[in-house]
């Protein structure tokens, strides 16, 4: 897996879900002895290479002089995730088939942002964390848990049998100002086309929705959940 | 200026800000038939032409079989949104110095969604409306007033005479939670590295902050806007 870009690079050298093999330098760029000097101590290869060939190198196109090869992303298990809760309520995303990586990434620096605890991906016909998430994250991958599972279906009825209240956010629903969202909580986001699958929405506690007044369009699913997230921190917070 | 994309054409075709002049369809692409009726219907030129070609043209590259050439965005002016204000409380954006189009256009769309009246950005160091700006909106600039302005500590302190509250979206400010975000209101988001400028800052009214947790980043711009916006509606219906 390629990481790149700065921030990304410099979060996942002190990241635990990414290990760095390689590290490609670009002459003559400034700015970055302290990235460079960090991965020196973590023993990891560097190799200093000309613009063109990084440009060549770039999946993103927005390397800012710095590529580095990894591992790939070390997913959390579900259990771990779990686990997480100290002594603080549960906050989870579950994304039931979110296909953009844009939106995957955007969605994991909001969880970052807004203390979710993390966040459970299914493993097909869903964006997985590549080099194109983990730099739209800017570098919230490298500290959010995410746990990727073959059915969301079976993780939401694990999670009601541990009495963690589970929300689907789909148009119609109550409203997040009116809803109770304190306590355990997850939250099941929608595809960016379809929604959230019948199945799954009849599976959770409640459907909750934002009030939008739009002609056009509904909300990108990252700010719908940026909102939701924040709803949620506001109501813990009273 | 380039319109691309089925719904940013389909909202240009019904905007009074855009005047479309010429239509280009991919040869032999599916479901355009209504679009084709509707620009035919306006009067507007179009010409079919191959896949090579359009892929050449489009500026977005995701023209999905549909590029436009349209007359250059309408701007409105100020005393235009102001006086879209009817009989609610009013609802402005004021963008100090947004140099990111993506995202621009994504806080257009938010705009649209959540019901604000209008959004002023200044006319340099910033970006402005162009395909890529409609195309990431999903169609929004089609809905929201846009006026480009010189000087957007003038349009702070014409407000301020006019009993508008000027709020300032910054790290360190009181929580959006506990501030009162009723009545007349401007929201002023700041540039994507920089946040707001010093004088800006120092003309509002006064600063609210959105509570955030991350060890690494702070939200993205339209995010940040997006919990903002939601936070003024979530107020007003109480």
């Amino acid at each position: 897996m390629q990481i790149e870009g700065r921030n990304p690079i410099k979060e996942a050298l002190q990241s635990e879900n990414t290990t760095i093999t390689k590290l490609c330098v670009q002459k003559g760029a400034h700015d970055l002895q302290v990235i460079i000097d960090d991965a020196r101590k973590n023993g990891i290869r560097i190799e200093f290479l000309d613009k063109v060939k990084l440009d060549k190198m770039s999946e993103t196109k927005h390397h800012q002089g710095l590529i580095a090869f990894a591992e790939n992303f070390k997913y959390s298990s579900v259990d771990e995730i779990l686990s997480n809760k100290h002594n603080k309520d549960l906050f989870l995303l579950l994304l039931d088939n979110i296909e953009d990586p844009h939106n995957l990434g955007s969605i994991i620096r909001v969880a970052e942002c807004l203390g979710v605890d993390g966040i459970i991906i299914p493993n097909k016909r869903a964006a997985s964390v590549n080099s194109t998430v983990i730099k739209v994250s800017a570098g919230a991958t490298s500290y959010v848990k995410v746990a990727m599972v073959n059915n969301i279906n079976d993780v939401i009825r694990e999670l009601k049998e541990n009495f963690v209240t589970v929300c689907c956010a789909d148009m119609g629903g109550e409203t997040i100002y009116n809803a109770h969202l304190t306590g355990d909580i997850a939250v099941v986001i929608g595809n960016e086309g379809d929604g959230v699958k019948h199945l799954t929405k009849s599976l959770c506690d409640k459907t909750i929705a934002i009030p939008q007044f739009g002609k056009v369009n509904s909300l990108n699913a990252s700010v719908a959940c940026g909102i939701i997230c924040s709803e949620i921190v506001r109501q813990r917070s009273l």
